[in-house]
């Protein structure tokens, strides 16, 4: 007789995962959740969320965390991914204006440790109620034969809401200021470039990390920037624009929020490169263009206003900084 | 100096496959996409969705195909996955009483083969189409070292909606009848045990699959139940739940959507079980109660509805079946 064990999916593992993630979902949950986790779909009552007007846009982002969770096995530490894959996605609708209401995720594995999902999952709850987003629901999978073994995957869907009036981004025009936001380090990219420059080297820790080892530094949350975002609209300073600056760099990202026959100038030195960008950029040879194109550089979150709406911005955001400007034209430059 | 390709990820392939998938992602767009494809978050458009009342509860369910996807790789079939994983989600959602609005879908491999992801992707819309559900964005990831060489995930998020006064489900009452719809197969459940027990044999045509291959027969499309539904919602059948038997089987499933207090009697021989789930059931040597565990057993979803509608709904739906009925007590009875 077969049993389904055997087989190579341990269902009595995957009660116990479940189990273990029971609190850390449910403190996520707002009045709005109607129905949760065990449910066969998640239930959240649009009409209890707050701030959700007379002409709701929904704004939906999937994603995944890449070969950062290889870091994280490398490192034995699982309660951090959780909190990278939420923030990207946070700040993925926030370029669209949008606040998250609800969060959905998927985590893969070829053998389930409950405590290890657990810890994952308690990690994204964290980043939930830090961004006042309730995780509705989601899927732990145990996938023998696809995963390799000790390898994990991490993967999500936010759900956010803006007015339809309120949509980003609008109005960007030459001569808009571009701020930036500062990034925690490589935030979810370049992870298999980093993997293959510091192969073995995970527990160094080179001067320019400050005492931090190569493994720690790579493995720095990816931040969030939706309070941020949030201080400028209580402050009433007019956003134009936001790009997040993820796979592809400053090149690809800001002009996907630039209108057409608008382009940037970025200028070098007018904020500060993380020392593990600088370190991995250094020693894995990286010509500049290929390190802005890998890598945010240090460029979290660029928010695109009015020239004159530039002070009254860096003035609530001490860690930001005036880094350029939008120019007529197309295409970013590093000038 | 490091090229990003030589770490592993190929942005053009990435690109090309982006390319591919264009004209299938746009094909599922309705005029409440307002951003999709190649937008930071996608944006749809509540308002200009129809059936979207006063009260809109959203409803969300994410999910994957599990190791169905290594069928699909062993047969080098990839058109039929995405189908699987968009019918999934539907059937899953409709459970609560909600119909589609949107989809996001996620395809990790160790190395992307650009054909082979935009063959998954036309899957996904051909069924998102066929919902009538916007495929509203994704993420294509590839993970060397994540993945075995040749194997990857596909996983999805729905996003449904239902007016909070016909949630399902609602008024289930000892006395109830219970309607079958039939499976095309094991749907997207008891893979890692079809692979064990039918090991090299995915090309062997046993009579008893009338001409079908193995392979062939597993790989059936998991039927989606959105149509079957909303003929019975359009000709007023009242309907107190929805049971989408998916992992753990019409005993674990049934029971998710019965009030306490109320158990159920399914009775054999009401229905007729697909061919390739009595094949896996005999191969296998599973007991009863295991087979109906790991199986639909060719139970796809249940309808729970009052017993004097029971001929109403067999009336509209040549395929359903009378297969039991809501008794005072709990768990399932296979009499």
């Amino acid at each position: 007789m077969t049993s389904y064990r055997q087989s190579g999916v341990d269902i009595e593992a995957g009660t116990r995962a479940t189990q273990l993630m029971a609190d850390a979902v449910r403190s996520t949950h707002t009045p709005a959740v109607l129905a949760g986790m065990g449910a066969f779909g998640g239930c959240f009552d649009l009409a209890a969320a707050p701030g959700v007007g007379a002409a709701p846009v929904l704004v939906a982002s999937t994603d995944g965390v890449g070969t950062k969770t290889l870091i994280a096995a490398a490192l034995g530490r699982y309660d951090t991914v959780g909190q990278d894959l939420v923030n990207h996605c946070v700040n993925d609708i926030l370029v669209q204006g949008a606040r998250p209401l609800f969060f959905m995720d998927y985590i893969a594995v070829a053998r389930l440790d409950p405590a290890q999902a657990a810890a994952v999952v308690a990690g994204v709850a964290a980043a939930c109620r830090h961004a006042g987003c309730a995780l509705l629901g989601g899927e732990t999978a145990e996938m023998p034969d696809v995963y390799q073994p000790g390898a994990f995957d991490l993967a999500g869907t936010i759900v956010g809401v803006v007015a339809r009036e309120r949509m980003l981004p609008r109005d960007v025009a030459p001569g808009d200021a571009i701020v930036a936001l500062p990034s925690s380090g490589l935030h979810t990219n370049g992870y298999s470039l980093a993997r293959r420059v510091f192969a073995g080297r995970l527990a160094e820790r080179p001067p320019e990390l400050g005492g931090q080892s190569i493994g720690e530094a790579l493995l720095a949350v990816h931040r969030p920037y939706l309070r941020e975002v949030e201080a400028l609209w209580a402050a009433e300073v007019p956003i134009h624009a936001l790009a997040h600056i993820t796979g592809g760099g400053v090149y690809d990202n800001l002009p996907r929020v630039l209108p057409g026959g608008a382009g940037a100038v970025i200028r070098h030195e007018s904020w500060e490169i993380p020392p593990i960008c600088d370190l991995l950029v250094r020693e894995g040879g990286l010509a500049e263009r290929e390190a802005f194109h890998a890598l945010n550089m240090g460029l979290g979150m660029l928010v695109v206003l009015p020239r004159a709406a530039a002070s009254a911005a860096l003035g609530l955001l001490p860690e930001a900084r005036l880094v350029g400007e939008v120019v007529p034209g197309g295409g970013v430059q590093l000038v």
